[in-house]
This record gives structure tokens, C-alpha cells and sequence, in this order.
């Protein structure tokens, strides 16, 4: 079946009007890199000024909500913090609320300060991230700072810019000998979009750990349900009233539909028309497409 | 079907008579570390002493064939170089003489001096690898570093202590960009065993960019049989008449079931007995098992 391409004034008042709650990813939708997608501020603007809820969904780790703020002032977006949703902090919930993770065990992060500052939000103790005693390199065969800890309860591996075999090795120790250790990764993505490439993301960083151990994560981020419950235990709304906007297939578009939650695929970001439409099309289909976000704006010059 | 235990004089006597070339493991086999297998010294020197060839076949791929040889004479164990193949010479064999890998091109190496070693031994140029300036991290989203090289017709990765994101960026993008840049392993270990532990192998090291390219690469170490071709390429010898001594069910003993060399399993190393015998066996079974090389030693003095 194929999706609802969506392009009048009509299709767009009708979808609209039938949801209440927006979760929209960042990347691709809102901007790509520096530049915000033409149109979407006065989108946001409309959307808000006819009652509708806002949820940034994004799956970027390395960043908590009070940097993904800055990034939005930034770029003269106004949000708050509260209707941002990255998978630092979505990580940080489900270990908070769902897992409900021991106040007495730490979580041993691959990570940076973003994922480090959400932890502390909700008040888990971590090890690992940016402490500078592991942004370092180890020589072959000296493992004599890899050593046992019993209070790691959880190994957390998002994006790490300062990934290194130490990291590696501590975390991997602690999955092997910790009995009941937790292995969480923020995501899964096998690469992210800058500066008009790709470069290998989360999920790429964590493979080595996977291989490792043999043991199966529990991945947090899109398009996991996991992240969807996480948003909804913060947040409480009917799924059947919400709608995820996003760029990519296999995280944004696999994310609502595996949650109840209606889809729209925008062009413009990673997803080409020939992955939708044609003999060679996704088995991965959106409820709707339509060209840019941006496109929306038109609603707000007939109100 | 079982596996053929030996374990008498006249089973020992047997089985080497039929051999003319013993393939043997090191890690597991010869020695622990920095220990000897008691008996072994004597096997070796007693099978020279019959005109047996020996070959040192091991997946470490971060000692170049001169390194093996310094840390046999640490051990008081004879060899010569030409006895000595890892998977870091196998990987330029490989390159060299069966991939043809052409002269104006270089190989990016995310790997240590052995592996460049035995690179240099055959007239390949590489990149990468010791270079300090890949020994370096970069902050996220500082990617200046991270440019096209058409020079690069090749990644090989190996096992890397100076892993980071610099060298998986890299060769994530030349594996993306360069047309027909060919993606190859060491070995594909997940993790090696040191101290009475175990610490993520090159298998695990090089994940991060089987998961980001989604490419399959080529595997040169055991089991893999291209690892057998180089041997072979150099050492020309009978795969019927040789025999695969080794600790390990899923490197050492199905590489040789793979390449038509019949197979030995020692224990002491990593291999249990109900991982052969029993209920729950492996459904990888050597030809002959027995309790460790150095119990042929018995074969000496008989002599």
C-alpha cells in the first residue's frame, strides 16, 4: 500500500486537524545542520497558536535537552526545554522510571556530557563519559586500569567523540563479570548526516561491545517502542492522536508505526522518492508524505 | 560422530607418522602467556628431529613474524621467521599475491606496527596505523581532519590499542567513497585472552565499521580458508598431509575442517570437555583431541 502524498490545502487542514500531539524529529525536518528548513518557524508558530502539542524527537545522544535548547535559540527557534525528547534523555528516564535502576549502583557511560547531564537529572550515579582518566590511550597489554567494579550495575553507550580501547575494555569487564549487568544503548544509528556526508554514529560505536560480550542491548532510541514509552510516561497522550514527522525510514517512519502512532515522511532529508514510490519502494510505508514540513505554512496564511 | 581421543604411544605414534606439517596455534598451544606448555619444547625439537615441518599459525595480528620470533626466544622455543605465520603477514600475503593489490594505491591501517611490518615486507604502502597524527581524538564535529584520499584503494583493520573515532571516520569514509576500495580483517576474534581474562579482539575492533559501511568485508585469519591459500601460496605444501593443532573450536578447528586439513584439539586453553563430548557439544568436531601438545613428549623418549 502505498502512502498518502499529501499537497493541498485540504490534505493538510484534515491531518492537522486530526492530531493533537507533534512528535517532530530534529535533523531533516526542523534543519539540516545550520539551516532551518524554510517555512517550519512560522509551522511551529501556527501549530502552537491553534493548541497543539510539540515534541522534539531525536535520537541525537550526545546532546541534553538544555544544549538541544541552545541549538533551537540558535538557530531562532523558540522551544522549551521540556518539549525536547533526544535519547540522552530518553535513556536517563527509562533507567529512572521503567528499569528503575538502584540508587546504590552506578552506570558506566560510553558517552559524553549531554548523556552524563540527563543521568544527573534524574539522579543516576554514573562512571566513564568525560572523566579524563578514560580520554586516554592504553598501551597493548597494559590492562592494569582495567580493573573490577562491583557497583557498575549498567553499561550506557551512546556517541563518544573520544571512544578509545580502554573505554572498550572497561565496559566490556563489567558486562562480562557484573552479574545482572544492564547493557543499554542510546541508539542504534549506523551513521548521522553533517556537513553534506556521513560519519559513523552510535549504534557503529557501540558494535564492538555487541561483539564482544555476545549480549543483546536494550536500544532506547527510535525507532524502539522503548522510546516511545519513555516519551509517554513524561508526557501522557493518546498515541492514536499523535503523529511522528521525520525523514528516515528506518528510525522515524519504523517508530510510530510501531507504536500506534501515525507517520509522515518529509523529503528533503535522508529518504529519496524511490524508496517510497516504485518497484524497489521500502516495505518501511508512511501513513503520509509530503515535500517539507515547511509546507504547512501555507495554513498559516489562510487562518 | 566424536571426535578420536588419543592418548597412548602407539595413538600418539600413529597419528604423527601420518603427518608431514604441523600447522600449531600459539595461544593455547605453545604457551600461556608468558608460560611454556610443559612438554612442548621437546615435542618440537623431536619432531624437527624426524623431519617434520612445523608452521606457527596464529590470528594476533598485531606482531609482525620478527615479533613472534622475539617472543619465542624469550621463551627459549627455536624458530626461525619463515616458520611463523600470523594474521598480519597472512593479510599481506593475501594483498600481495593472491588480491594483486596495485602499487600506486595504499592500504589505510587501523592496526600497530606489526601489522605495518609485515606491509613493508611486501612492498605495500599504507596509511594510517602508528602515524601519530591518527593517534589523536577530535572533538565532535570537528571533521577537518577527515578528508578524501583517492590514494586509498584499501582499509585493513586489525587489532588497534590507539582505536578512536579520527581512524574509524577515516576509514569510514574512504569504505564510503572511494570506488572499489577494498574492506578487509586480520581475523575476526571477538575477543583474546590475557591475565586469566578476556579483552575485545580485532573482531570487535573493527565492528564499528562493518556496522556504518554495511559492506562485508573480506576475513583474512582463521578459520577463514584465505588464510590457508597464503600458506599454502608460501609454503606449498599438502593440505592431506598436514594437520591443525589447536586450543580453539571456532578459529583453529574449523579451519582446518574448512580447508581439507585434518584437525587436533588440545585442551588447556579455551576449549571445555562438554564443549566436545556430551549432550551440548559443538556441532564443530575435531578429527583428534587430546590433553595438550607436550604429552607427545612421551614420543621423544621412547625414541
Amino acid at each position: 500500500m502505498a502512502p498518502q502524498t499529501l499537497s493541498t490545502v485540504e490534505e493538510y487542514k484534515k491531518l492537522v486537524d486530526s492530531v493533537e500531539v507533534f512528535l517532530l524529529d530534529c535533523d531533516g525536518v526542523i534543519y539540516h545542520g545550520p539551516q532551518v528548513v524554510p517555512g517550519v518557524k512560522e509551522v511551529l508558530k501556527y501549530l502552537r497558536s491553534i493548541g497543539k502539542r510539540i515534541l522534539f524527537v531525536t535520537n541525537n545522544a550526545s546532546k541534553s535537552r538544555r544544549m538541544y535548547k541552545s541549538t533551537f535559540d540558535k538557530l531562532g527557534i523558540e522551544v522549551s526545554e521540556n518539549e525536547i525528547f533526544g535519547s540522552a534523555y530518553a535513556s536517563a528516564v527509562y533507567m529512572s522510571k521503567i528499569l528503575q535502576f538502584p540508587k546504590d549502583k552506578r552506570v558506566y557511560v560510553i558517552g559524553q556530557a549531554g548523556l552524563e547531564e540527563e543521568l544527573d537529572a534524574v539522579g543516576i550515579a554514573h562512571a566513564g563519559g568525560s572523566d579524563p582518566e578514560d580520554r586516554v590511550f592504553i598501551d597493548q597489554g597494559d590492562y592494569s586500569s582495567v580493573v573490577a567494579d562491583p557497583s557498575i550495575g549498567a553499561v550506557l553507550c551512546g556517541f563518544d567523540a573520544y571512544i578509545n580501547y580502554k573505554k572498550y575494555s572497561k565496559a566490556y569487564t563489567y558486562l562480562k563479570d557484573n552479574e545482572g549487568c544492564h547493557f543499554l544503548l542510546t541508539n542504534q544509528d549506523a551513521t548521522f548526516p553533517t556537513n553534506g556526508t556521513t560519519y559513523p554514529g552510535s549504534g557503529a560505536m557501540s558494535a564492538p561491545l555487541v561483539f564482544a560480550s555476545k549480549r543483546t542491548p536494550t536500544i532506547i532510541g527510535k525507532p524502539n517502542k522503548i522510546m516511545m514509552d519513555a516519551i509517554i510516561a513524561e508526557h501522557h497522550f493518546d498515541p492514536a492522536k499523535a503523529l511522528m514527522v521525520g525523514d528516515n525510514l528506518s528510525t522515524d517512519i519504523e517508530f510510530g508505526l510501531g507504536s500506534g502512532v501515525r507517520t509522515l515522511l518529509v523529503f528533503g532529508g535522508v529518504t529519496k522518492r524511490e524508496q517510497v514510490f516504485g518497484d524497489n519502494a521500502s516495505e518501511t510505508v508512511p501513513d503520509f508524505v509530503m515535500e517539507s514540513l515547511g509546507d504547512l505554512a501555507v495554513l498559516a496564511k489562510e487562518k
